[in-house]
């Protein structure tokens, strides 16, 4: 364990075994901190709240944490964050397993968030989003929750369903359903709902194709459902589960 | 007044009673803070520019600025100020009462904001600007500043009047004016002045109807004037006047 | 030399004469930093990656670093870099001289710079971008470079070539060459080449005119190629050349 001594701890706060923290950081005391796990520097960790209710902030085990990260008390996270700079994270956030999230990115808390998620850099997830499995969210990404601000209304982000891809700089819109295994084209808006495994793109966006007749461009076949051809980064029981739903067909 | 002792307040700052200053933030000189005023850790409050023209950052009465924000010498908040994370602002401008700027907000200085405007998250405000009273200004709205860039003719941002809602990730080109009233469609591009009460949506932004025909989705009325049926954080002598001037209509 | 007694800087990083550091700031030891450079507070500067194969990161002479930036190890800037407040730089980047970069800008390394260049606020860059001399890439404009993400194809940002000028919130999609002189309007998404000279705008992007035919608001001539008109900020011997290649009229 080392915890830098220009740091600032709280001496409540739960730090599992080798867990380091950088200098000039804050760990305020309702926090929870798996092993193994790395809180770079410039940080505050467990930013108090009325609206978290009194649940702590806990962070999985092997999470690394960088630089100039707010993280407001009451969300959890499962094992391996992983995430950039400057990103900031409010209360009542449960989010799976290896959740990557870029710098800048902008979590306002209330929402779900499943396994193996990345969210990229500078994306904006509004309240009461909620995100499912390998899903792909690309830089500036915005998501919204109130249909006509301002009103009491603003309760209902996006739903993004398994292995959905969600391409730069999209803007979705309250309550729309992103089918799983759609892709979303960049810069586009999203007002209504996605069919599964469907590619829409423009603004508002529009249905272009089944996303499964994009092909990647070296010719080597369909570049959606992307779980065909990349496998960075992901464990490899996934991976050996992936290959066996997309077996490489032989050359003739 | 606590003043973490890991800040650095420079003795010539201006504290007012009960101020509150966390750890590993820098205070300069030329600030002047208003009583019971919070900043957050890992700040730079007053950063020196000879653009200020020696002028002061007054930050008024009631304030909360959350952690890692940078706001230069020689711009003027009222009362009530409430800031995200990572905000920053630059000199020379001049905000009325209760204002609120989201987390990534990022102001150029060298503008004019009303009184109970609300900024978001990532919202870019170019120098120039011109802001009324009771805007609502959503996440990643961009506003710009030069007709033709680069130009020395870069002087003239949106003039955005009281009441207007421009939603989230809008760009507003220079010189437009967003009437009172009006309603700004998400990932819309103003290129020309938006009339009093109008909806505009698009790329460009075109007419959509009067925005009061926009219905509210629980079926109880028009979704704007918004202060029709939005209270929420505002002074109750305010509401008393909207409340007033909208009165409920019986049920029949 | 003025190292902040709050700062915390590697014994190993070199420093040139009078190097300043404010406080709260990191160096790491594989730093490398040109005389009379300023680094300002909250910044980690050097962060080690093994993708910079141990590579230092370079910054020139005379440059300014604003506070909580983040620079990697593995990248190199010449004489006169100017930074704004929040901004990221991974690894194995390399820009020429006098390179600005504004609040929040976020490089992804990985990118060629020339000289002169600016890049504006929140402006994002990809990977594997290649970007020429005197080229205005203004607020919240994004670089990708994945023609279908995810995917093992992510290799080949945009290339931008000399004078080209990417108006604010533009999104630029991975591969695509944006000619010298060229002007891409605010929030256009650039889908294929632009041709040198050439202005494209819209969603997608499209030809509008030839740029030189964009004409100054005050009736003095065309705005472009801008260093017709805009000379502030740059070399004396840069500008004479500019004035040089464009003759004022005389007035008849």
């Amino acid at each position: 364990m080392t915890i830098s001594p220009l740091a600032h701890v709280d001496p409540a706060a739960q730090l599992g075994t080798n867990v380091t923290v950088g200098p000039f950081t804050v760990i305020h005391a309702n926090v929870v901190l798996g092993e193994n796990t790395t809180i770079g520097s410039h940080c505050v960790i467990g930013v108090p709240t009325l609206l978290a209710e009194g649940e702590p902030l806990r962070i999985g085990a092997n999470s690394t944490v960088r630089s100039h990260n707010v993280f407001y008390e009451g969300s959890t996270f499962g094992d391996g964050l992983v995430t950039g700079h400057q990103v900031s994270v409010r209360e009542k956030l449960v989010a799976g397993v290896d959740l990557q999230l870029g710098t800048l990115a902008d979590l306002q808390g209330h929402t779900s968030i499943g396994d193996h998620v990345r969210i990229y850099n500078g994306a904006h997830i509004a309240r009461e989003s909620r995100i499912g499995n390998y899903v792909w969210i690309f830089p500036y990404v915005v998501f919204t929750n109130d249909p006509h601000p301002p009103s009491d209304m603003a309760t209902t982000g996006p739903i993004v369903e398994d292995f959905a891809v969600i391409a730069t700089r999209a803007t979705v819109l309250p309550g729309v359903r992103i089918g799983s295994d759609s892709l979303v084209g960049a810069a586009s808006l999203v007002t209504k709902d996605v069919p599964a495994g469907m590619f829409v793109s423009g603004v508002p966006a529009k249905k272009v194709a089944l996303a499964k007749y994009v092909s990647l461009r070296d010719g080597s076949g369909a570049a959606y459902p992307w779980r065909r051809h990349f496998h960075r980064g992901f464990p490899a029981e996934v991976v050996e589960r992936w290959v066996a739903e997309f077996p490489v067909e032989p050359v003739r």
